[in-house]
């Protein structure tokens, strides 16, 4: 199954240019791969703002949204100073949980450099679980209005 | 499947303690996800050098083992100054690649934080692959006595 | 000026040893500079702790303690799983603000890697500032009791 | 003394836009001090890369650039998603060693959040320095052709 589905122009919904930077290589002269999970988190909040739901407006409201699972393969390294452009899309969102999925892929080339996903919930200040449905409508009715399935 | 075995003493093979930094929360407050991935290399390195494979000693030697994936399951939140402690045990290793899973802990109360698994390749300065048995008979077999497969 | 006195065994108020680790290193193969600012931040808290004002205590009775400025001067590179001690006094206090001194030096030759030092200021929640004589005396003599005057 | 002059256009040697991402916040509910070192770095490189010297390049012909020191004043706290831009402007440069001023002030208010400064050195991959005049003119003069004294 591939997550993300970047095929026709239509389904991208949204892509994130980022250059890596020197303090992200570590002494194999790579990107350290720890750095990817941040990148996602970079995308995901990039694009959560583009679809009107800023993260921090999002905080004020005391929507918390903690990472439940995050997972990166690594195909290819990232050296100091090359641009990446990270695909992502939210393939799933039921109300209670959000997965996300991305694609790091050589800006020029287009080649694959790393493939992820992350999970999500939705909680309140003290790290309770809210309905967002229920609670926060507005919001649900966005997202869910951003799901593309996982391609099967 | 549960990844790492630590019901019986004699299974635990390595574990590590870890106290959280200031520097690693967010404004959520907790430890901020990608630190867990850190974490995990702290452990896996630590793990290596009290088993003779320290791992600038082996980058010495010309052997690099990059990350091909990573995982890692958040179940409760970390807070800043709490100690950990990460149980990991090597689950697979067939001389060309390795799984690694981990298990992070209350150090008091045991109590289960996030857990997750890595995956790695042996490559050379080119990142050229290595066949461990053949190139490096000694690493392999000390790797290979150290293997926990994961409970079913 | 030397900030930090550790010629007399008597003068020395804390130490903390500390392991370089893999993903603080950058493709120099060294330990990036940007590093030593959080070792730095390490070496305070626990040195807080010592003295009885752990962070997240003070935190939670509403006293915020904010980097007003770091300096840090590097004399040799640490590489990856070197193991340094980090030595600090605080060298300044007045209630209003707090100076703190640094000294990296490998563990085991005493050999100077890097030397530092961090002001601070006492703010509440909303970071305004606190005068930590008049609202929390017990803190302000801790610290002041503390204080070792930079050597001349 | 002010380090950077930034009253004239034509003085502005090189500026840079950064946006505060969420994994630098710390529970303080701002970025960490510490990132300011880092963003450092990247108004430096991408300063360096607008004038034809861009620093793999650099590394690639055998000049590497460690920092001798780095010190940083924070006027204000940045928050996460704010947009700042760098200031920066080589202070000094005699050949031998190089100093560089940053600030970092609020994209659209322009208001001073934090002001800092680096000196580097020029060494080769074994660390022993390079004397970039006799060495390395054509990089020589190009850095010497950017030198913008500090402001009396």
């Amino acid at each position: 199954m591939k997550e993300i589905i970047i095929d026709s122009k239509e389904d991208i919904f949204s892509s994130f240019t980022r250059t890596a930077l020197y303090y992200e290589t570590d002494q194999m002269g790579i990107i350290h791969h720890s750095n990817y999970i941040r990148w996602f988190e970079e995308a995901r909040l990039h694009y959560m703002k583009e679809i009107g739901l800023p993260y921090d407006a999002l905080e004020r409201m005391g929507i918390i949204i903690p990472v439940l699972s995050v997972e990166c393969r690594y195909r290819l390294p990232v050296h100091y100073d090359e641009t990446v452009r990270i695909y992502m899309s939210i393939t799933k969102f039921n109300g209670v949980k959000m997965r996300v999925a991305y694609e790091v892929r050589d800006e020029q080339t287009g080649e694959l450099r790393s493939e992820g996903a992350s999970e999500h919930g939705f909680v309140d200040r003290d790290f309770k679980p809210v309905r967002m449905k229920r609670d926060y409508p507005e919001v649900y009715e966005i997202l869910n209005a951003h799901v593309i399935p996982a391609q099967k």
